[in-house]
């Protein structure tokens, strides 16, 4: 094992730089997941690009760095075909959702984007029911700025939870 | 469905303010949550105005607007009062409670306060128990600044989870 | 019960040098999971100090002020041994690890180094199983800056979940 200190290794960028975007992202996460906590899935295809890429997959696959997964986005028209669908079920089986997200974490800001990672869990409560971890895992992101703001590229949800393909998940 | 930037609906606050009041506001959270778990009951009523309003409320009162909720304390004496309950049903009941606190969205700043929102968990763990999530749900805070320092105003604990009425709840 | 505010307190420490140090705790801890949470237990050794103290510990013997724990490893040798044992174990019965941090609250900074304490969830999701809180506690971190940068000098888990003694726990 080499004694060579951890930031050295993980540090792709300036850690004052680093701050700002955590800071950064951190607001916008907040603001994502106020839309999708509220249940004011119309909202959600509107922090990410117009061709931007959204999937949600489990971590075996991506661990194995398998393109499939459990939902494949791409572009905001499939998003919104998508949050259609997901109001439509959550009419005939209502449950509240919240997200919790952990610590920012930035891995690198390039030419293509600030590539980042966050813990999340998704939190459901089923009426009448108690709240339980329905899902755990990691983003993937790749952020690009427009106008000034942040909007999504590139989302992948790595999730440890094992569910059941079928499933029509709530985005996370 | 409009193709308008998120942020334009969603801010009524310069970001770079906002960042400042979501700094302040976490290190608040911070005491408030640490008093709180440490089972330190009687400073709880500190955190908050002398007249404040502290509410918890599900979600579904919430959402219609109604007034009613859980629990409803207006004024130091009043939580003071629960706070003593409380701590004596600890005694029968011993547990302990972990609050984990999500991203801070600042909702406005205005001149009878700092709006803001903050999704919320409060685990709890029995003797001899697994921990659980207790409680999910989201602070709607209303904060004023007295000596320099931030207190609550108004706290309203809108929860998902759905608790019994005659639970002497924790507070969140 | 007095009306004293809260800040006058808890606080051992200017405001805005406390903001600065959560901001850099944070990414310390984001850093910290990141290598826990995907596998890396090789690395963990590295973010303490070559003669750091680390405990896991319940928190009922931590509020009687009891030294004994699980889990105790006095310097990077030890946490090596103990990442290795546990790095088998995960071979055996597979799981994913997902911590999740809450607020970094500051209490002091003195000579000795940076007191902070950090509230946290570990996830574990089995294969095919859900996603269920595994641990809840809080961080008791001493940390001195080595070139530039944090590494703990001493890290006591104290967890409010009850465990197994004989349970490998996993690194928090």
């Amino acid at each position: 094992m080499s004694s060579k200190p951890y930031a050295h290794r993980a540090s792709r960028i300036d850690s004052q730089r680093a701050a700002q975007l955590r800071e950064e992202i951190s607001a916008f996460h907040g603001e994502y997941c106020s839309v999708l906590d509220r249940g004011d899935l119309e909202q959600w295809p509107l922090f990410f690009t117009e061709d931007a890429m959204y999937r949600i997959t489990g971590r075996e696959n991506a661990d194995l760095d398998l393109p499939v997964g459990l939902v494949y986005c791409e572009g905001r028209a499939m998003m919104h075909d998508r949050a259609v669908a997901i109001a439509r079920t959550q009419m005939f089986a209502p449950r509240y959702n919240l997200h919790m997200i952990g610590l920012v974490r930035v891995e690198a800001e390039e030419p293509n984007g600030i590539l980042a990672q966050t813990p999340f869990l998704l939190i459901q409560t089923l009426v009448e029911g108690p709240s339980t971890v329905h899902l755990a895992g990691c983003y993937h992101d790749r952020f690009v700025r427009v106008d000034g703001q942040l909007l999504l590229a590139e989302r992948h949800v790595i999730h440890d939870t094992n569910i059941l393909a079928n499933d029509l998940v709530y985005p996370a």
